[in-house]
């Protein structure tokens, strides 16, 4: 299974240590961590990762993949710059958003826009005309953030293959 | 000059009337109303640039344009779904937000990473932490969305030929 | 109508005069030129239609339209890099080939690709394992690119309101 | 280190079967098979790297994960139909190319534009003007595709090496 992590390539400590928990943590539990492939949040992700022998994709915005963080097992080079925020999103069947910037919001925007489902750690907050958005999902630690991603994520699953068995008069 | 609106293929009856009221008077100031070429906000703002004889350009998720609405002068066709969006806001010098669902938001946060402006009608709010974030420039009328972006839009190209001029060592 | 012309952005003074000619002629037959907004090919051919009164589109790959040529009517600013030539063949009913490198030859493909005509002017041959593939209708001038251009664009235009018709059960 | 592989999702039984030696060959030399994530070329050639144990990544077109192809490990979800075209080939250090239609010509047209080697298995020939284009290299089993490939992506390696400690003044 692959679960998406996203946050800023500029981060504070306290990011980049709950990234790098995150990503053990996945690791841990068979999960392949995806990411933008760039530093900060992303590399943090990456290392840990692989501090438990994890696998790792990174999907470049760049022409080729010398920007990609050391951690990153598979470098994606997309040359599309942040238009490669739409596959990043895509390629996970959860997201867990860390912090962020611009870029991460438009990966949280991309991901709800799919109903893909977004774990929050410190994360954006969203409202409209004064009525709160809560399609974030809001945690308030590493541990918690990758026990509900794992969750929705395989609920994400058996209900596409149900969907598809649906489909095929099964 | 090309100043982009962005908001939701399905929205109230209210947040048409203000889109085609943006597109009319950004038509009336010789401005091209660029936008995603669906419908809703899209077509709305697209009605009512034509309405003053204005220009309009669709930039469509879409493998052809028979999903362009009927005011779109000029179809790029993209065939790269919601990567598209990124494209949208790139193109235009501000960026004009009315309502809007998660492609919306998308948008807002492709622009912003991009330093270009956004004018927010009735739309998204975001905050990080508590910390209201005031990036997107709040109006209340057409009016004064289209009075907004045009002064920002001036701006930035006027910063633009300096820059370019200071790099030239003009 | 849009008819895309493609073709590369270092070209040959005849190719320039072969470009500038097509943007000439399709401009006073009324044809919007599409493009990939830079220079050489995509330059002549824009300053041509220009020369007529005709509008130009460029669809850049870059991240502003800094790079747009001088003729360029109205830039879509994609920043996805080479990923944009997908949008330049797919934005034209029918595309003319003139010269060209490897990028006008991923652009000839992508257009024979989506079923979408592509008439060649000196430009790349192709054949596998011996056999010729004469997808690319080969033309000896100008005027004789722009009538076959108009032509089939104009075919596949009615084709798809019948097919659209038949799909209405009309 | 990774390698793609390109070729038509609809395939003869002989591309079919050069394609899964391929993959064989690639996965018992330790490279990482990329392709398109789809039938066809594409999953022979992943079939093959796993029955060697190898590692399998597929750049899918389409909005989700259900048109990789069984052996596929990573599946990137981009989204951007024939877009992805362009992270195909940039993801690989060389690219094997096996028969193929349209698509596969346009990857190897931007492989040839980013100057990524492309070698050619009963694939493309490109000329222009009666001056055949041989960038391709020909070759005319599995085995000699794979030694080249990996001997061209490994100079390559080196060669961005040795760029990158020249600009470190190394």
């Amino acid at each position: 299974m692959k679960i998406t992590v996203i946050g800023d390539s500029a981060c504070s400590a306290e990011e980049a240590k709950l990234a790098e928990t995150v990503g053990a943590l996945l690791a841990e539990r068979g999960v392949t961590v995806v990411c933008g492939g760039l530093c900060g949040v992303m590399e943090a992700a990456c290392r840990g990762a692989k501090s438990e022998g994890g696998m790792t994709v990174g999907i470049l915005p760049s022409q080729d993949s010398s920007m990609a963080n050391s951690w990153v097992d598979i470098s994606i080079v997309t040359g599309m710059g942040e238009a490669r925020n739409v596959a990043v999103v895509k390629s996970g069947r959860a997201i867990i958003a860390i912090g962020g910037g611009y870029g991460t919001l438009s990966e949280i925007a991309h991901a709800l826009k799919s109903s893909i489902p977004v774990i929050g750690l410190n994360t954006w907050s969203l409202s409209q005309n004064g009525v709160e958005d809560d399609s974030i999902i809001r945690v308030h630690s590493a541990a918690e953030a990758v026990d509900k991603a794992i969750a929705l994520a395989a609920r994400r699953k058996n209900h596409e293959i149900t969907t598809f068995r649906l489909h095929q008069g099964q």
